[in-house]
């Protein structure tokens, strides 16, 4: 028995609001709700129960708010439960989780994925063919740049001695990874094709093609030295050079 | 274009069961449950998909179940997709996130706010003006006094030699803040104005006034110790001198 | 007042695809979503916002696609909020907390129970009588054997070098626990009746009747060795000798 979901139609439990563009090819589930001045591009996929152009702070305080555009790129999969707030804007292919939420002021490049449960804390600046694993945090300010890699319950964080107004978010530079549970803190930069170890702490800069581990972190070695230890690949990172599904590269 | 969103009303998609006592000038979003004996103060704003007064375990036990009370206090804004059981009380100017969970026999004070995808156990004591960060894990039997910050991913566990039916709750004494990732074990006391730093794990109590870190945390210094590096402020701590927003001293 | 909540009854919103099963005495509540091909056992509970056999990524991609069977054993209760994708199956009296996610290929044994928030990423084999806590993470290819407890925040990874296609899930065996925010790195055997602790990052294989902890994580001792400092009872570990809640042997 094929699969009845219908494509190319917005469910008729679906809540449209005002200023809503739909283009060609879109699905939207049941119960989804599609607030002011969003715009989604064509074949986008949206789950059922997912609230796009979700009202900022500002609505609950100012009865002439306007909500802030929101702008989902084309061939998009936004799955069930999410919430994206009014007023970012994703680039082409983005696919997410379940339950992924992403704040205002949020601007992603094309081909980025955000997995099921992530936080996305808002005025971020993420680059293109990230990948956000399951519930990975992203503090306000963060700043990730093309092809990184964050995985589960990984954290950016912003404030250095909270609670204070004196944010600073990390900056992650390209194909960078964290792996499951970093905490990156305040401001730090991690460099180039640096890896940053499972549960570290990492307090200060990493520099370039750098594997840092522990807590706090420290470095362990150059990208280069990392064998694996099962011999799948000679020498995995830089990881760019043995891993390609989904990359640009993939072809080569 | 000014908001569609209509206040003051309940959406008609919204499930009412029995008993339900709804203050003035509410809002309830679409698809909303609302079980029976639940209560909810004038001026509250509750977001699309969310369940007050979820049943409690007895519910699918006993058929001739009951469900204990749950108060909203007036002025509070409860985002879409979160459930907060039966069986809790809540003062005024409450906030929370998206999808935050909390269970039965919870008691808050005013003007907490609890963050995305937090997860509040239930059979806890929280004081006024708490504010719980995204993704903060509170277990049962927590006390956590008034004026206390948590920060995302921090748990607060309660089962010294798990699993067991020993359980002793971690108390978390005025005006503490805990950092992202931060594990407090059962049973520890937090001193007055402390600070616990990220990815900490806290196995035993600390003094008032103090700044603890590591695995297992350490005492690193006096709060009074602490300085900003970007010279912001000149003594992060106590934070009560220097941050004051949304709390009684803003004015002073 | 009685609860009003008929028991037995799917809700006039529910959706329902085709060649859905569902046995007697099953209650489905508001808005949830039963996708094709799906067997729920007699007597379950399925809470409002759910999705039961949530597509898998080929749906995205295949117009001839054909939804794998789900089959959700007798006597489960699913809480609100949660989406299990197709093609997994569950052993009798499942019990889910709020908005869980759990993806395809998942085999569940009976009795287990998976606390909120927690994120089954699919390929994963399950004993009986397992207990997750809230918002545990399992990566693809692990391994749990019967009566594991895995508590808040634990994560067992997959990638020795992520990313890559080198995926090795741990293994858990019988009766072990995983305490709060402990991460399990790939193909990491954890022996019977051992227990990790929290915040620990388990880096090596882990005999039986063995505790670890720190990061990396040390063996601090033998389980027998463990006293509970409040002497509730005189030798916690192994736990099934002073715990039987819910056990089969709670009758002995």
């Amino acid at each position: 028995m094929k699969m009845t979901n219908t494509r190319g139609t917005i469910h008729n439990t679906v809540q449209v609001h005002s200023n809503v563009r739909i283009g060609n090819n879109v699905t939207v589930g049941p119960y989804s709700i599609i607030y002011d001045n969003v715009e989604i591009g064509d074949n986008c996929f949206i789950g059922p129960y997912c609230s796009l152009g979700e009202p900022v702070a500002a609505f609950y305080e100012n009865r002439d708010y306007e909500n802030p555009p929101l702008v989902i790129g084309k061939d998009s999969i936004i799955r069930s439960h999410s919430v994206i707030y009014a007023g970012s804007i994703f680039g082409e292919y983005l696919q997410t989780g379940n339950r992924v939420t992403i704040r205002e002021e949020s601007a992603f490049g094309e081909h980025c994925s955000v997995g099921t449960l992530s936080d996305i804390q808002g005025h971020v600046e993420i680059g293109k063919y990230c990948r956000f694993h399951s519930n990975v945090h992203i503090g306000q300010k963060s700043t990730v740049r093309d092809y990184v890699w964050i995985f589960p319950y990984a954290v950016l964080t912003n404030d250095p001695h909270p609670p204070s107004n004196c944010i600073q978010g990390p900056v992650i530079d390209e194909f960078a990874v964290i792996a499951a549970g970093a905490i990156v803190l305040p401001g730090v930069f991690i460099g180039k094709d640096s890896v940053v170890g499972a549960q570290a702490l990492v307090t200060k800069d990493v520099p370039p093609e750098t594997v840092v581990a522990g807590v706090p972190a420290r470095i362990l070695c150059s990208i280069h030295d990392v064998k694996c230890r099962e011999g799948c690949v000679e020498k995995p990172y830089p990881w760019r050079y043995t891993y390609s599904r989904g990359y640009p590269w993939s072809d080569e």
